[in-house]
């Protein structure tokens, strides 16, 4: 599969099932000619609509749909019917994935012209990329260099020799603080805080010394990072997020963390200090990960699971709890400490 | 009980029983001309003072206060001995909402005067209401509209054609982005993100290829969105939070999500993507609530609750543990273990 | 242990071994003329960095460091054959208290000059110190008073009749609202939000009344604030954080909260409405504790524990399950339904 689009595929345009067929190498029944112009769910998709059917249980469904276009999976069977006097079908291998690079040309809302607007406080020490956008509001620290196409939002603050690779795109109010590297075509969504300082410090009779936080925070490259979602600088190494991490909201990430390649983590997670996540991991969300453990690549974690050792072995991990009713599950409990008495 | 005061009531002229007693349609014992002035917790009133009393169990501690004017239930029998020549009685069908109405006249900090201050950004193709105000360091982008009596604080940022109804009260550095919809008299505590990109993705070949979020959020009346709290736009869908929805701090609502009417949801809980949530439910703070799911009207979640599948009933629903003693709590674990192998 | 550095130790100067040993009062084996510039992890550490070793097991690895001063325990013996021509030891009672407190004067990224930047919003009746430094985009309120060597970072939101005691640091884009009160040396890190409404609502035929939350926030000296966490003003009474408390990221602290001095709260952990915190307590990450409870000091709460009453004793509760393999977890929490049946 390709992954940019055959030329004339845009917003205004839209794209026609046989650029489609061309663009995903697919095998297209009905008009090449047909045009969509939006992308819509199966249910509400008009004749000017392209939708997508990943799974044969979806299929029923386009029975009652008006959608223009169908990409749909290379294995799957057309419906019985189906007339192609008013819909075109294009078969590809992963339909998700058609849907999703189509997404992007034909639906993406983050398009902008280079321009540094008034307002826009940017450092003379500063290097800002004469493609970038800075909004106003935003603030540009001493030594920091922002790359070619990147888009900066009113209220972003980018702190002091932080580098944003080609591409990215801060949203309005995330905070990139000093020496954060990030690579490229990075997003990083609304109130994310980058760099803020880990947790860290030293008992001396009873009360907390702060030890400051001298690492920084490394991403990689098409990394996002997910709106008020933090990542904390490391102590003395850095925290390091490897390529094409993607990070839901409200997800914290604790200093000197380390998280390989293609990782995804839903919201709400918590992963403690000095964690090491291997790559192709799903962590479900509202889990919790201790600090100073290890996790082998391929490893899923389902919702509201508490990892308290490493993970050597790829498979799937729990030890979230289904909620029951509450009385039933009241019983159970009641259950369970007087197995623990017993047997204590 | 009629929701606008008398013409009266006000921060500076406060409140006579008598007043109150009308308002309220409650039943009034001593002095109906006792001004309060004030609003206070019972152990510490003074005579210029109103309190409410919800519960028997805390009558008791009215002897010992001084407060001037007392709300208590028309159920409720006036302690023994009750000297009317300092206090004023008003017994009320439901003491604790007539003391939530009392509290926004006597009490509520979000007053403002319509004005456009130097240093908001507000695009020409912006339609802001002459009565609304917009502080300095907010954005408000192109084809957005601000109703009447609105307040948008400092650092708010508002994206392209969004609507805020009127009587919305926007506190410093929330974030609503592109096409987003808010109802009459929303109110959206600082650092809450509406709008931001749902996490989809799709699989290629071990990489995750961004799904262009393309639905919004709509927010009904009278919704409140708690600080840092975030509620991401849908995929091609909406998400959508009925009328009279409370969120709490910290909570995270995924994509495509639909809430219905006067739902409560408390601090730190998840829901994931498509989950439909009823109305009138309340979800106890920590609780994670998978995707795709049903949850009918009027069920009550417990705190730190998992919701794997539908609920179709209403009533209380739990898989919270509570605490043990750390060394007993391990006993009951690794006797749950055990017994698992053995059934297994 | 003296807290203040001898006058010569800077980033630029460093410090000697000589100096280190009189300022911590520890006993000094090699040159004392060696300086250290720098701190480092042992396993990165080149002949101008200081490091420190807190734990006997992590001694062998010193004889691969190239490290040139070393902070380790009095108790320890030093590695064998340490060839104290290239390498300084200096030995401490707290080797994690001294480096804690040397990186702050060889590391601290907290200094800045005093100037109201341009940008700033500051409302005539405010008060700020001439040595506090007021950057570009932050907003302060009438009536709010800004003690000396204070730090309010861009786009910092200060409301109405706030103080903030000398020393403290405000990182870009956290949120002071009414009325809160800082004590000294507080540092807020971005986006948290302190003051924002307590979730306090009164239920009126089905739907929810705002209680409009007329107390603060009342936070004491040397308090931590990590970024995106949120202390919500309490309703009637204060919501009070005690001296030296440490509060990580995305942590939700409900109104009327109060907290004893030096407890430290790890990542995500939430907090309900008018819990009290006792002294010198350690909150895991993600814990959630119940509203309206009481909890001793010295009390430790294990990581994703739910704390469902009062907590009258010192000592270690739990109950977080740790992970399994997801199928012999299914098994474990099928025989503990089936338990559940039987014995109810």
């Amino acid at each position: 599969m390709t992954s940019s689009p055959p030329c004339s595929v845009s917003a205004e345009r839209g794209c026609s099932a046989g650029e489609l067929a061309a663009w995903f190498d697919g095998d297209l029944s009905g008009d090449p000619e047909r045009r969509g112009y939006g992308l819509a769910p199966v249910s509400r998709a008009g004749g000017r609509d392209i939708v997508f059917v990943a799974n044969e249980r979806h299929l029923a469904a386009l029975s009652d749909s008006g959608a223009g276009i169908v990409l749909m999976g290379q294995g799957m069977t057309r419906p019985e019917g189906a007339d192609l006097s008013h819909r075109s079908y294009v078969q590809v291998a992963n339909p998700h994935a058609c849907f999703a690079r189509l997404s992007t040309w034909l639906g993406s809302r983050r398009r902008f012209s280079a321009a540094i607007e008034a307002g826009a406080v940017i450092h003379p020490d500063a290097a800002v990329h004469p493609t970038a956008r800075v909004c106003a509001g935003a603030w540009v620290g001493a030594g920091s260099r922002v790359g070619p196409d990147v888009y900066i939002g009113p209220g972003v603050f980018i702190g002091e020799r932080v580098e944003i690779g080609p591409m990215g795109y801060l949203y309005p109010g995330c905070r990139i603080l000093d020496e954060v590297r990030l690579g490229s075509e990075v997003i990083v969504y609304p109130g994310a805080v980058i760099g803020g300082d880990g947790f860290g410090f030293a008992q001396d009779q009873g009360e907390w010394i702060k030890v400051e936080q001298l690492g920084t925070v490394i991403v990689g490259d098409r990394v996002e990072i997910g709106a008020n979602s933090t990542v904390d600088r490391g102590a003395l190494d850095d925290t390091v997020i490897g390529d094409g991490v993607k990070i839901d909201n409200l997800v914290h990430i604790a200093h000197n963390v380390t998280i390989g390649a293609h990782t995804a983590i839903a919201g709400c997670v918590g992963i403690a200090g000095s964690a090491h996540i291997g790559s192709h991991c799903a962590i479900g969300g509202g889990a919790g990960i201790l600090g100073h453990l290890e996790i082998a690549d391929h490893v899923t974690i389902l919702a509201m699971t508490l990892v308290t050792r490493s993970i050597r072995e790829p498979g799937r991990y729990a030890s979230g709890v289904p909620h029951q009713g509450a009385r039933e599950w009241h019983r159970s409990l009641a259950a369970l400490r007087r197995l623990g008495r017993r047997e204590g």
